[in-house]
């Protein structure tokens, strides 16, 4: 069981991933993985709304995250450097199980439905990070160009580093990928 | 009839769109819409696969544009310059026809289903320019943070035209844009 894993939330998102990996996400029901946790299907509809929500349940903690993390960066750090700190502080989430990450990655790979739910799931972390900027006293477009293309480096990155078949350092992956996104929009337009 | 409605299709679109904005999207039937086009539900089908899909008609030809915008562009263009140009050229699609876009935005402003819709729309497009900036031998990340962040400037500038009452001017909105972004990634990181 990974270590991320205490209580009985904690031991239904395992029980689900187990069975999405071994029967696959359209094969498993509620009931397999409440069977599998130990727990009634009752207490499994008490921690997620259904069995493709287990699978986006740290999409909150994630967020308040990165909009606590912006409106943390120092009062002189311009929009994409509040942006970058935020993305630093992502990755105590992102990158805290590297196993768990490849093996949620592949389901959701396998299944056009959740991607979309991880598109919707990343427009709305976007949405919020671009609210922290303007609470910062950002104005748009530059609030959301700093949040949206803060989320282009994320999800980059973070693709990155699940490929990799090795655990590696996703806090230097983000800073990596910033950076090439710096280079590339640096470039002087022909 | 807006210029941009030629033939069965055309009607039909025109058709869904007037009744989406006078009885709302849910409330209107294929047989609405098919009635009010004065063709049978067949020649619906034979045009759209639902009523959603003729909302996001129009991705095909505009994925099409971008992408040979971005091989059309100068051997020595950096990658976000020919992703700026392929901007450029979406605009004869986008930039068509304002009094269309603005009831289209509020169609799909009061629908969830729809704004996601929207969402897979705009990641298949950046995958695909993405994928044009690849055939020109940009490697990735390069080319998928120069793709994504085109995106990001094509959505903010296509939501700033559509907000305004009054038609603008797209190009120059999508330039402006650009410049926005390449001036808060270009900003030195503290």
């Amino acid at each position: 069981m990974a270590r991320w894993e205490p209580g009985a939330g904690g031991r239904l998102a395992e029980a689900a991933m187990q069975l999405y990996v071994e029967r696959g996400y359209d094969e498993t029901t509620v009931a397999d993985i409440a069977q599998r946790a130990g727990v009634t299907a009752r207490t499994f509809f008490r921690h997620f709304a259904d069995k493709r929500e287990v699978l986006f349940a740290g999409s909150e903690p994630l967020r308040d995250a990165l909009v606590r993390a912006v409106a943390d960066a120092p009062a002189a750090a311009a929009p994409l450097t509040a942006v970058a700190a935020a993305l630093d502080a992502s990755t105590a989430f992102l990158g805290r199980d590297h196993a768990h990450s490849r093996r949620r990655q592949s389901i959701i790979d396998a299944h056009p439905e959740l991607q979309e739910r991880e598109l919707i799931k990343m427009a709305r972390l976007g949405a919020a990070v671009a609210g922290g900027l303007r609470d910062r006293g950002v104005t748009d477009p530059e609030a959301t160009l700093a949040a949206e293309a803060g989320m282009v480096v994320l999800r980059v990155a973070f693709e990155r580093w699940v490929a990799d078949v090795e655990p590696g350092d996703l806090r230097a992956l983000m800073r990596e990928t910033m950076a090439a996104l710096r280079a590339t929009a640096g470039t002087a337009a022909a």
